[in-house]
């Protein structure tokens, strides 16, 4: 058996309307456009789907309790594809939402042999300081550790496998092992973390690719009973250099948070996928396609705030006006201006980490 | 598929010889003769089966550290089945072994609906008191709660996960879903759980329905390299008042170690099945049949110490010289004596079993 997707594959997703339609989840941007200033990569649509995001979008408007659950796997350096979920982190907070992030030591353990000790350090540097540099506050906010987890959480995972069957599990990942059984019984386990003690709304952002753990989690907290069913927000991915997925494996797809900026400026030049014509005759003739332009999407997501001047970009490369080396040069810009001022952050909030580990 | 046993099972297991064949089990008789003065279910051969015991053997001559572990499901009433587990318990601390029992109460919950609460009560009422007056010594002592086994245990049963497949698993357990699975993964755990800390052999006394969690264990054991592959010995079942199983849920099934001598006298009178014949004068011409007898078995197994006795009984019962009632009689005797003495002790351990929660 197949499943549609599949949330350990490289491949990532191919069209995301048809898994919309296909797993019953909403498009965002009715929501979106009702949020008070949102990050780029809301506004801007890279979040692109949502399952029962109702509930969330009630308790904001309500003030009222609600919880915001994700996971970070603590291999590799954090890079431009990391960022984008950060944002969401931080921007749900500001909306009043208490943070719950789980350090997936136990998964990287497993899957790739990282020692618990190997992973926290991971989990500090690459994750948390760039998190607290992009805005994160201590209060409302619990960081825990997988491995660290306690006696509830790992009997949540128990429970979880009792009111499951293999059969279920099939259907939604395809053909699965013992191994990956027990990392998606940990998984809703986390993604119930943040009722464990009582039920809360919860939305869930995360790529499309981990859509089948959330609508798992929803069938089994039906069963359950005692738990709100969890809502989620699905982002597409961000592409990587070379437009395929970012890897941490591989430094040429990603742009660290802690890269320098003629790493940068060498990234983006030698690396980053144009969507720019082959001479420069042909580009002035035909034009460039910004929808392929890695680049441009950069820009859109994550570093072009105005509106008018992120059209202007694409009707101007798009006309074959503005010339790729052009367009790289400036979001190189933007990417330095932007990295040296959160590097910046990232040394200061060395000063204040440890108050997110209670 | 279907596996040979089932550990999750009513049906007991019909024929011991041939699963010692098949699943590579030796005989126990070799080492149990050659143990000082064991406990009745041993040397009257109960305890059957063995899996590498020759490294227990070898500690227990060589006065090394070895360790013993053993479960309790706590359902019901602690039973004679019961006992003669915990006499092996108490003997082999006497030979020095370090005693481990985990408390089963996250299986109790899953499988039974047993709360925490009531699964904690019903241990130390029903088996711990049982135990301590059986003779268990604090020291050198741990008793644990499956529900507080704490993060590292927790973790092994994640890692026991990722180094088996559902493939192997159903060639030793048959059709398997994920609770049951889980289950595993944790008894896996429980059977390591010694180990944790340092390498030690280890034995595990348990029924022929347990032994292919023992032999999982050991595969999974010889995966992970840094374990002793521990050792397990397999006992016959003690038969129930009516032939059949013991079982918690049936009081018509078991005497328990908490009954009174009215109810011993009329449950042996009432319900222990009899290899006696149908009438005296076919009895006394033909003669009963001791090893389908449920009040000899109870003799053999755990109320006669002497050997002599046993066999002059025997020897009577068989020819027709002892008649059935006469049997029962001295039965409810011997099991009413020992009842009284071991309830007096109950009641005195009940001044002592905090010390055995560390």
């Amino acid at each position: 058996m197949k499943a549609e997707i599949d949330p350990w594959g490289k491949g990532g997703v191919k069209n995301y309307d048809k898994i919309c339609k296909d797993l019953g989840v909403g498009k965002f941007e009715k929501f979106a456009k009702k949020l008070s200033k949102p990050p780029m990569c809301i506004k801007r649509g890279l979040v692109y789907g949502e399952k029962d995001f109702s509930k969330i979008a009630e308790a904001i408007k309500k003030k009222k309790r609600f919880a915001l659950l994700t996971g970070l796997m603590p291999s590799g350096k954090f890079h431009l594809g990391h960022m984008a979920l950060a944002q969401q982190i931080v921007y749900y907070q500001s909306l009043g939402a208490e943070i719950y992030i789980v350090v997936a030591d136990v998964e990287s353990f497993l899957t790739r042999g990282i020692s618990f000790e190997e992973a926290r350090k991971i989990a500090i540097e690459e994750y948390v300081l760039n998190y607290i540099a992009l805005g994160l506050k201590p209060s409302k906010c619990k960081i825990y550790f997988q491995s660290e987890g306690g006696n509830e959480y790992n009997l949540l995972g128990k429970i979880v496998a009792n009111k499951t069957t293999l059969n279920e599990l099939k259907c939604v990942y395809g053909d699965i092992d013992t191994g990956k059984m027990v990392s998606v019984f940990t998984q809703v386990a986390d993604i119930l973390y943040p009722q464990i003690k009582k039920s809360i709304p919860t939305v869930v952002p995360v790529g499309f690719d981990q859509l089948p753990h959330v609508n798992l989690t929803r069938d089994i907290a039906k069963k359950l009973g005692k738990y709100i069913l969890p809502s989620g927000t699905f982002h597409k991915f961000m592409p990587g250099l070379k437009g395929g997925k970012m890897s941490s494996s591989d430094p040429s797809s990603y742009i660290a948070l802690t890269d320098g900026p003629k790493e940068v400026a060498k990234k983006i030049n030698k690396y980053a996928f144009s969507g720019g014509q082959e001479t420069l005759e042909l580009h002035r003739k035909k034009g460039g396609n910004p929808d392929v332009d890695v680049s441009f999407q950069y820009l859109k997501f994550m570093f072009e705030e105005s509106d008018a001047k992120l059209k202007q970009l694409e009707k101007d490369y798009r006309s074959g006006k503005l010339l790729t080396g052009e367009l790289k040069k400036y979001t190189i810009e933007k990417i330095n201006k932007f990295l040296k001022s959160h590097q910046a952050k990232r040394i200061k909030a060395r000063k204040s980490f440890k108050r997110f580990f209670k």
